[in-house]
């Protein structure tokens, strides 16, 4: 499987993306899911890919080819959406190649991708581009995409992230969501890809790849676990006897009764007097005969 | 969908369940998913659901009829072991009775149980029971079993169980998993049951009910997301430049280098070229020709 996560904030956007592939636990395999796409100090590109991967990487070459799919590549776009077309028409351009195959095998064209960066003149702008080639936009009220298994760090994200969020905080935000996924499923693994695109930069000044002897994540690693359990702590337990009125727990749901606690059905306590007696009453007949 | 945990600790057992069900985001609706079965101080079992209802609720109805399966019910068995056996005959009871009816329908017969409690003379046991009524059971090393939307709420548990912590922390801890995977997923929602099973009690003394009014699940719902911001704040930011040691990101994976940045293929550029030299000729055609 896979986990990535692209954010876009107002000062530029983050990118995380593990490297694991799997078919299988017993086919456990190590591939980049990043790719970065630069010209000039007119555009930049960040492709990240979950899904089938001879699929992705299919996609991946036809972007990299600068092949012209109805008349464009990601080098001669004018906008950041364009851009995405571009990446859908190569999705649907492998589609055609190699679905009816995929079909007969009983494979899903299975292929979701984040793309996002910017072009001169426009803010930096995120996608989700599926399968079909079709695409979402992130907006300043939801402004991040997960891929893969998002799950697991979700709650995190969920928790922290707006529009203007600082780009260090996100940063640390996307390491910690993606530490309690890696903790949480073997199927997530080092090292990680990590770009953090400053708007109007049009480079990856901060760009690194961090496996498990990174200072940063080693210590995000260790200390997160910590902080967590602090937390867990600094809550306070449940009053069942109420005493403490704001942690009382015993207090009845408004509109739904307790859980009923069914006893043994009358129906089987008469069978099984029925046949206790019936029991009874033929020990008594051996015991006579005796 | 449904989220549900249950937890087997030295001290006893909790379960906590939502009350969610769904056929589409435009049919929800409100079951519980807890079924509580006592005998005397003889017994006490614990039984949470998944999957599809119709298959769950009759499994329920033939356990609470009391219908004897190869010779057993839940009031006349002899340790939690029988019991699970029990439940997992009724499962292939429904099992045989309508799974060719739900194949011709291209429905799953999907059917995810936990299942607890304690026998006299045994300490308290947790299984977890799959749709072939087969199941496994948890350990010291293993305390917990999650059915339904299991991830969001996963990686808190990890971090916090274990098979000693105690009973108010872990009723505590899975209050908070089941709050995030509440904030995360609209599939999941209040009411919630609550049982905090003491060992060798053989009854329902902490047994609640809890909606959004309950002062508890209150507390934690508000509290949980101050302390989680407070925990990401309280670790530093990364540090590019490296000046922090201790929080320095920029430093190269060992095994492998930095992602590449593509720029523009060549044989494009040259295309390009070749397309914009064709171009100043027309140009220069055209202009003659004026």
């Amino acid at each position: 499987m896979t986990y990535c996560v692209g954010i876009c904030l107002k000062d530029g956007l983050v990118f995380l993306s593990d490297t694991r592939t799997n078919a299988g636990v017993d086919q456990i395999g190590t591939f980049r899911k990043m790719t970065l796409f630069q010209k000039d100090k007119d555009l930049f590109f960040t492709l990240m890919s979950s899904g089938n991967l001879a699929i992705t990487q299919a996609v991946k070459e036809i972007l990299l080819q600068g092949q012209m799919l109805n008349g464009k590549n990601l080098w001669n776009v004018d906008n950041a959406h364009d851009a995405a077309v571009v990446v859908g028409d190569a999705i649907k351009q492998v589609y055609d190649r190699d679905h009816k195959a995929l079909e007969k095998q009983g494979i899903d064209f299975n292929c979701n991708l984040i793309f996002g960066g910017q072009v001169k003149g426009e803010r930096p702008r995120l996608f989700n581009i599926y399968s079909a080639g079709n695409f979402i936009e992130a907006t300043p009220e939801t402004c991040y995409f997960q891929i893969g298994e998002s799950k697991y760090g979700k709650p995190i994200l969920d928790r922290v992230l707006n529009f203007s969020t600082p780009l260090n905080l996100a940063t640390k935000c996307a390491l910690i969501s993606m530490d309690s996924t890696l903790n949480s499923n073997i199927s997530i693994g080092l090292p990680l890809d990590l770009l953090v695109y400053e708007k109007n930069s049009f480079k990856a000044s901060k760009l690194v790849t961090l496996d498990e002897s990174n200072p940063y994540y080693k210590m995000i690693h260790q200390v997160w676990g910590e902080k967590l359990w602090a937390a867990v702590n600094s809550i306070s337990e449940p009053s069942w006897s109420g005493a403490n009125k704001s942690s009382a727990i015993s207090v009845p749901a408004k509109k739904m009764g307790a859980v009923a606690i069914h006893g043994q059905p009358s129906k089987v306590r008469q069978k099984k007097a029925a046949a206790a007696t019936l029991a009874t009453t033929k020990k008594t007949i051996v015991k006579k005969k005796a």
